[in-house]
Parts: C-alpha cells; structure tokens; sequence
C-alpha cells in the first residue's frame, strides 16, 4: 500500500468511529468579540471552551505593550535565539520568569508544544527512562518519543503505581525523569504532588511539572501546583505556556539547576526554532505582570468554577475528581456528549468536546473551561442550559 | 550516572570542543533599527546574519494589520485549531497559500518547526521509509524521529546515491517519503528538484519540499523551487515557514492530495498547540501578498547575493556551491571561522558562525544572509572587510 493509499484507510476508519453529523471539531470563529463571547454561525457565543483562564487577551496593557514591540522591532525577528533572534524582549521575559518562580534561570520556547518537546529531549536521551503520568499531554509524549528514552507510564494519579514503576527500575531510577502536570487537561484534577515528591527524593529521580494549565490558576501569586503545595524548591524543573492564562504563543522552562542552560546547546526545538515575535514577547511580559498580582481575577475564576462545578454534579452529571477552572462532564457515550454538545451550541453555549481516542480511558467529555472574565450570569446561565439539557439525553 | 551529571559531562565536552572566547551564538540584540540594522553591544551593526530575505519585518502593510488584529482579536487565541483557535484569518490565510500555489489545500501550523514535525508525523509511521538529503534541517529529522518511521539519508544532493537507496528499497520504495528542500540553510545550494522528481516517480515514491528558504526568494511570483523549475505538479507536498521572507512565526503544508486533510486529525504538532496570534496571521497575509508582487524585491535581493558572492568567490574564499541569499564561506578550522567572524565584528558586521556538529561533514562556516534592502553600499561595505581580512587568517 502506498503512503497515500495508508491515509486514505486512515481516514475511513477514523470516519467510521465518529458519530455522524459531526461539527464540534475546528469550529468556525468568526469574530472574537471579548474574553467570553464570539461569533459562531454567525450568532454571539458564550465561550465556555478557551484557555483563556484570567480573561486576559484584550487587556489594554498587554495590546498596549504589543501595539510598541511592532513598531520598535518588526513584526518578526526572522531568525533563531542562536541566530539573530536574541532580542532584549525574550532576554528580559527570561529574567522576569525566573525571578517570579525564585529560581536560577528560564528558557523562552517559541510554542508551549516546543517547551515540553525542547524540555524533555534536551534533559534525557537513549538509555534514560521517563515515568509519565497515564493522562500526559501530547506534547509531554512527543517530547519523549523524541528524546529516544525508554518510555514508561503510571496510572493517572496513581502513586503505589508510580512507586511500583520506580522500584522495579532499580538503579535506574537515578536515571529517570518523573514527568507531572499541575492540572490536567482532560478532567481538571491537580497532580498529588507532595508524594510525588517523597517518591522522586526516595528514589534519586528527577522531576519536571508541567504548569500549562495551573499558572495563574493556583497559588497566592499564581505560580501554579508549586506554589499552592509550597513544594517549589522540590520540582526540579518547571515547564509552561503563555497560550492559556498568559494569552500569547509560547512556552518556558525554569530551573535552579545551572544544567538547564545546557539544553541551549543541544535541545533541537529551542536551537532550530525562529523566536518569538516581538509582539508576543511584550504581550506575554505584560500579562506576566497582571497574572502575578491578579489575586481578584484568582478570586473570580475560583467563584465561576466551584459554582459551575458544584451545580453540574448537583444536577446529576458525572463531572471530573476536584473542581477547577477546567469542569470536565463524563458521558455515557461519543453518541451522548454529541448530543450534549449540539444541546449546548443550540443555547448559544460553546464547550470542548473530546472523544475517544482523544480523551483517556475511552471517556467521552464535554469539557467546560471557565475563566475569570465569565459573570456570574453567564455562569447561571450556563447552568440552566445544562439542567434542561439533563433529561433529555439518551441513557 | 544520575541525569544531571549526565548534563554536567556534556556541558564539559562541548565547552572543550569549541574554541575560547566564543560570543558569536546567541548574541544579544539590543535594538533593532531596521531590516538591516541593529545595536548590537552598544554599536550600530550592520545585519547579515538574519533570514529576512525580502526585509519586510518593519512594513507599514504588515504592521497595520498586525495591529488592528491585536485590537480585534485580541493577544492570543488561547486555544488550538481544533479547539476554540480556528479564527477566519487562519482559515484566510490558508485559502490564500492555497491559492499561491494553485494547490487544492493548505494547513497552517504555529511554528515552520512544527510544520515539518507535523507534517512528516502525519504522513508516515512505522514501517515507512523516510528517505532525506544529508544535510536536512534539524525539523526534518525531528519529524523522522516523531513519526517512527525508518530514516534513511542520502549523500547531500548526490542523485546517484538517491537512486541506490531507492532501488534497494525494492518494494517499500511505495511507502517511502522522500524529503528535500528547495535552498539548503548551510551552503545556500538548491536541490536537483527535475531529477529528484524523475527518481520519485520512477520508484513510485512520494516526495516532500520544504521551501523554507527558498519561499519568496526563487520563481517569478516567488513560490519556491517549484516554481523556477516549473515541478509543482510533480510535487506531493510543499512546506514552508513563515519566519523567513514573511517576518511572522509559524509554517504551512500545501498539497494538492486530499489526503492533506488527515493530518488535521491525526497530528500532534497541528492538534496539540495553540494556533498562531491574530497579530501574526494578519502580518503574514500582508507580507504574503507583498512577496506575490515583489518582484523588484527578488531582483535586489539577487542583485545583492550575486554581487557578495562573485566578490568572495574573487578574493579567494572558498564558498558554496552557487549563489543565493545564504552565501556560505568555508573555513579550515573552528579558529580560523572565529577568527573571520570576530573581525566581521570588529568592523560592525554580524554574520553567523557556524562550528560543527552544527554544520555538515565537520565544517566551519562564516555564513552571510542577505536581503532585498540591503543597500549596494552595504554590501561593499562587507566586500570591503573581507578583503582586508583574508590576507590576515592563519592559515
């Protein structure tokens, strides 16, 4: 069979398993009107399905700061951080992370996908071993297939799994990257990270926590599970993006070991990369600003999902193990979070929808992702649509 | 050996391998004036070390519509494509690269890195062949290394070699992606695109051209290698980076095989990162239509190129291949490469230096990019400098 001939197989198959009518994938923006609210065929959407956790992407600020790094630098550096694309902007953003983590250094990626991959592949290689939580991301994953280090996976959340795993490596395990996320992204549940922690100290290992989804989510100043936990001096390194809370493209990976700044030297996704652009530098410095003393936007976002969340298990839906901005509904069935979804969109309400293979287990999710910009009416008004939604899906 | 000494000994390696006093990778840009000019350690230099081929990263075009998405859509999309990031200027850009090359579909990824990643990673797996030029950029390899298939590399350029390979392939010649690209990052040399095009169909393989730095620079309307050889309907898949001549950050695929569409579905590097920024959509569809008409820029461009390289070439310097905008110089050693770059330097010229590993078959090169607003002064600014240099390298 040819490659062609391989792809057209795969798409049949792939159309085969979904169910039919599907729209929930790749849906149309068509005009972006606030943090909460866009145009979807052409009717205003709530937007309860962005990264978008502290409301931030129209900020006058952060516009205000992008709108300056335009006109004083172009609108690309053309060029890699090795090359010409080592601007004051990513140099500065570098040192403002760091200091916001109290950690030695950072290193600026030009995507968060690149963070991990550049992370990851920069630290391990053939020989070493990754223990990965069940529920990693795929840029977690591909950073490690990457790297050419024995994968292993534990159990979502699992620690005698994970300290099962660690054991049978042996020696080995002084040659293992730990790999955790703050908060997960399929069902919005935090990593237990003081045992992980005794676990990693137990056995000589090292650890990286993926902060994509809890910077600016959890913590006094927003620094994510390190800071909720006071276990930041544990984690040996820290990786995140500037796509969710932060509203920019980017990624980053802080440390105290002075061996991060060693992957600027082998870590292909940072060395063969063109860097940020300069408006995305500034917009992220900026927001990296309000995140850090966005208490009372830490405060609404909290407010939103503990409602959304309690009232959703209320009513009786099967939602994820712990309340968070992520509020994830487990359903039956591809067939019945259709229905659940197309029930939402027809009240004007856009969520995620996942689907197998997508999401774990062979779970079937419409995943809600509540942010600090949502009023409480909007809240309220996603609560009603999913009550009345509630009897009328097929069981 | 735990990670970190691991690290630790590789730092070691490297630092012995290069020679002392080495400024030349990473170095911090302090303002950048224009396309050619920037302060570098509190001195004016003049910029010959970027990819800014058509140097429109300060158009007025590409700057107002960067700044009027900022305002109308905000920082950042905070999702992915198939998420809540699929917004008309993502969708309009591709239409529009669609068009450029009269291919049936496009898609966008949110760097020219992950275009190649996730290009090759969705078109072949495991037990695929994967068939590259030596010299193949660092996210073509990567790409091959993500997707599991088997890699294979051919001498650079070496048609003899390609067609070997191939017919020891036998029957798995089918299932093997054959993957070059149209102007080479190291030695500015273009790929035998009409006699590549022969062995793939010969072998009924199928072929992929990343135009990363040819886009913009080669054909009449500036497609590529595609287009000065007239082989775009010989061609499976065309993949490019908008970092280069369109001064954004991100990259696309263009295909005329429907089966583009899978990739959309089953890609890590489409599906789990973020799409571009508004700010860089809009400036990229701007610059796009710019390097379309741009012919005066391309008859500058090369006017430049072949002036630097023909003046080199005169004074004895040993260069690549043929002229282009990478014009390459080859030098004996890490020390002797130094020492021109550091006299590059010294007289206010940056370059890029490149030791090995980094370069092919361990050599060291002082690599000049030039661009279209390069004045003809400049670059005799720079023949002027490397005229007085050549007679001072040890040799």
């Amino acid at each position: 069979m040819s490659l062609l001939e391989k792809l057209d197989t795969a798409a049949a198959a792939r159309k085969a398993q979904l169910p039919d009518g599907l729209g929930a994938f790749g849906i149309p923006i068509e005009e972006t009107y606030s943090a909460t609210e866009a145009r979807i065929g052409g009717r205003r959407v709530l937007m309860l399905g962005t990264n978008n956790y502290l409301g931030l992407s129209f900020t006058p600020e952060c516009r205000q700061a992008a709108h300056q790094a335009i006109d004083q630098e172009g609108t690309g550096t053309t060029g890699s951080r090795m090359a010409n694309g080592n601007y004051s902007g990513h140099r500065a953003l570098e040192k403002e992370f760091a200091e916001f983590y109290q950690c030695r250094a950072c290193i600026v990626f030009t995507t968060g996908y690149q963070a991990n991959l550049g992370t990851i592949s920069g630290l391990v290689g053939a020989g070493d071993v990754v223990l990965i939580d069940g529920d990693a991301h795929a840029s977690i994953y591909d950073g490690c297939i990457l790297s050419g280090a024995d994968i292993i996976r534990f159990r979502h959340n699992d620690m005698a799994d994970l300290e099962k795993r660690l054991r049978r490596l042996g020696e080995r395990s002084r040659n293992t990257l730990i790999i955790v996320e703050g908060i997960y992204s399929m069902l919005g549940d935090q990593a237990p990270l003081a045992e992980i922690v005794k676990l990693k100290n137990a056995y000589h290992s090292t650890l990286l926590l993926d902060e994509a989804h809890s910077l600016g989510v959890l913590g006094a100043t927003g620094q994510g599970l390190v800071e909720k936990t006071g276990l930041i001096k544990e984690v040996d390194f820290i990786t995140g993006t500037f796509s969710k809370s932060l509203c920019g493209i980017g990624g980053f990976c802080v440390s105290n070991h002075p061996q991060l700044d060693q992957l600027r030297y082998v870590s292909h996704p940072y060395i063969f990369t063109a860097s940020p652009s300069p408006a995305t530098i500034a917009s992220t410095r900026a927001a990296l600003k309000l995140l850090r003393d966005g208490q009372l936007l830490r405060e609404r976002l909290w407010r939103n999902a503990q409602h959304l969340y309690a009232s959703l298990k209320e009513m009786g839906y099967q939602v994820g193990p712990e309340p968070g901005p992520i509020v994830a509904v487990m359903l039956d069935s591809p067939q019945q979070a259709l229905a659940l979804w197309n029930g939402l969109m027809g009240d004007d309400i856009y969520v995620n929808l996942v689907l197998p293979p997508a999401a774990p287990d062979g779970k079937s999710l419409v995943r809600c992702s509540i942010n600090a910009a949502h009023s409480l009416e909007q809240i309220d008004r996603v609560c009603e649509t999913f009550s009345r939604l509630y009897a009328s899906l097929e069981r």
